[in-house]
């Protein structure tokens, strides 16, 4: 059973802040095997990579390499189920179509004292995505990945995916496919990552590298960081569901169950107004739980990391919210926007009681890669800016430049460096 | 004597291949330093701040602590020169005017399925900016860094600078009050970052740290991300001027030393169709040298990383512009636009032969925090984004979850995620 706090307890404020600080990841100490691993791929190249894949992964390098050619694409994806097909498709199209109103503008314009100046996006060439292997293999990531680096323009997308015993899920090649992603690698791990930061003979170098992994996967980003650009490091997951008395306690269950079977790690809160509907949840979580097929995680999550929390009225919630800053955020109210507009913090929010944060994870269009560990107090999902740099310019006329001259020259002497002064002033004689 | 590379020679990829992956920094190892001196600050808060500040910056706690009073702020102002303050208003009306384009908007719509989505941005509540101490501490740096975050709407800015022997530059100290830092504290080097980044009696914790600092400061930041966001690592300056034979070489040689005179690493290139123009830019590099104050440094970085690529015709310097994604990209040419739109990596472009990369560092309006060190191929200039946060909403109606439902459900179950599938039946009597 999940933790029970009431806002009008008097040690409130400490049991609310030791549920925040709870740490719920045992963060490995992988950080001098993953600095080994990522050398020797830097320096050896495919050789290495073939020997991790196989001593990691059991599965030998294929005389055609580590690329998944054509023909085993195509043969996953006449393999896989077509309702499963469309329903990727579906949700690809939503996901496109919600990104392609992410595209940044371009700004040019002329100031008053004639100066032009400008702010122009461009893609970045080559992004890597790592999706994990085994049950994390997710095709709905895939989608969720690549769709905005593909609505961004990125030009070469490459896949990397750990096939454990030579394994892969047919629905993540199908996925990737459906993507537009160009070219997929069975590996994965710290090796995987080191590939492609630094390429080896049949990977070729990327800029980036976005996706979620296991320790070593984010140790090894953490490692190339700066060589490539990388996403946040994500954390397990959490939903934060806020609901007024009128909601049926079923469907709350099921929404925090929903977040709980995905990892031990996971956190499902309730925050009402209601200690009724509050008591009422906490049994028809039990009583679904039972029938879970992975029923033995999501009890653990609840177990562990779950927590209901009763205020006196909702209003009360809100600064409680925007300190879990929530990756998922339920408003299960008759009036969300009400509430939305004092909240600060949230990845994503779902607004209404027909809308369960699920729809978010698939069909929704907008991202599921989202802020985890309170990381939306200082950053947001992935989105189509993640694949984009800024790039920016500034133009001077000889007259304009004489305007700002003084200016800079005034500067650049105030901290001693002589030769930015002289830069500007040998074009003006001064 | 910078090098020297002729793109029609044999050896030319080789050598600028060579010149690409030259190690400019010496990467100190100080991450199992910076490890403790971050621990330490984490659980004895103030206790180790005030020792560690004691024993680096040689600068004990006076009996007021850290935080630099209301009166020494102004103070400062009214000792600093009066066109140097004027200067930097100058500098931060038109950093302000150009950043406030830059501000995001919120983007909510209603799809045909009847589905609402929105993004809605909000900034990030409390960011901490690092200033160096000693010869880096540029108010510059605190206006380029501190008007976004205003512009953003971050609410409580806090400054933490280093002052060695207690002294402090009252630049920055105008500076910061010009720009609307919010709070000052004069400590630095990793022990300053933990105290942002996890909170100590006197410093409330930030959600976000920004600016430049050494490699005990890059370590730390490195080490608190994920508790907090950071910016880039900022690596040493580097630009890249293009140019035609229509240059005086004498602002061409100048456009180059500004650079070099930063850092012993700093790098300055030169490419150019005219091989006259590279033999007068290089001697008059040599003979303007001569006369600079800071002619040590910038001699070192000119003979260690500087270097001259003649071209046979400009077109050919495009993919060279794209590997080295410089920092700064001057195009002293007539007509730099035919370049500009080929042109994919730079941090910002300076356009024309009256652009002096100078004029951006301080009064032209855009960032001067630029990525260094090649990431310009993945990564951006210092933007409002940087200190906002992007949430996004979701709204379906019971007839709007009808029409999702059906995917999701079937997308949850290819991924075995039952509870998935059962939050979105359970509304649908599925």
């Amino acid at each position: 059973m999940a933790i029970f706090l009431r806002s009008s307890e008097a040690d409130f404020e400490a049991r609310f802040a030791a549920l925040l600080a709870a740490k719920r990841e045992v963060s490995e100490d992988v950080e001098r095997a993953v600095r080994t691993i990522v050398d020797d791929v830097r320096s050896r190249g495919d050789a290495a990579l073939a020997e991790y894949t196989g001593r990691y992964d059991r599965n030998p390098t294929p005389p055609g390499g580590f690329r998944v050619g054509e023909e085993e694409i195509e043969a996953a994806f006449r393999a896989a189920d077509p309702q499963t097909v469309k329903a990727l498709e579906f949700a690809r199209a939503r996901i496109h179509a919600h990104h392609s109103r992410q595209k940044p503008q371009d700004d040019r314009y002329t100031d008053a004292l004639g100066i032009e100046l400008g702010s122009v996006w461009t893609a970045i060439s080559a992004v890597g995505i790592y999706v994990p292997g085994g049950t994390a293999s997710y095709p709905s990531s895939v989608l969720m990945n690549a769709v905005p680096a593909k609505v961004a323009g990125v030009e070469r997308l490459v896949m990397v995916v750990p096939a454990p015993d030579g394994r892969l899920n047919p629905l993540v090649l199908a996925a990737a496919r459906i993507a537009g992603v160009d070219e997929i690698y069975k590996v994965g791990g710290a090796q995987a990552i080191a590939a492609l930061a630094y390429g080896t003979g049949t990977i070729a170098p990327v800029f980036k590298i976005v996706g979620p992994g296991n320790a070593y996967v984010a140790a090894a980003k953490r490692q190339v960081f700066g060589t490539v650009g990388i996403d946040m490091i994500a954390g397990p997951s959490e939903v934060l569901v806020v609901a007024d008395g009128r909601n049926d306690p079923d469907w709350l269950a099921a929404d925090l169950l929903a977040q709980a079977e995905h990892d031990t790690a996971a956190q499902s809160i309730l925050i009402t107004d209601d200690a009724t509907l509050a008591d009422e949840v906490a049994e028809a979580v039990e009583r679904q739980l039972i029938h879970l097929p992975r029923q033995e995680t999501a009890r653990a999550s609840w177990t562990d990391f779950g927590a209901i929390i009763v205020v006196d009225e909702l209003r009360q919630a809100l600064p409680l919210i925007d300190r879990i800053a929530a990756e998922h955020l339920e408003l299960a109210v008759d009036d969300p926007e009400a509430l939305l507009k004092d909240i600060r913090n949230a990845g994503a929010v779902f607004l209404g009681r027909h809308t369960p944060e699920v729809i978010g994870d698939y069909v929704g269009g907008s991202n599921h890669v989202l802020p985890t560990a309170r990381s939306a107090r200082f950053s947001s999902g992935l989105s189509v800016l993640d694949f984009m740099k800024r790039t920016s310019l500034l133009r001077c006329s000889p007259e304009g430049l004489r305007e700002l001259a003084p200016a800079a020259i005034r500067l650049a002497e105030a901290e001693g460096l002589a030769a930015h002064a002289r830069s500007v002033g040998i074009r003006l004689n001064l």
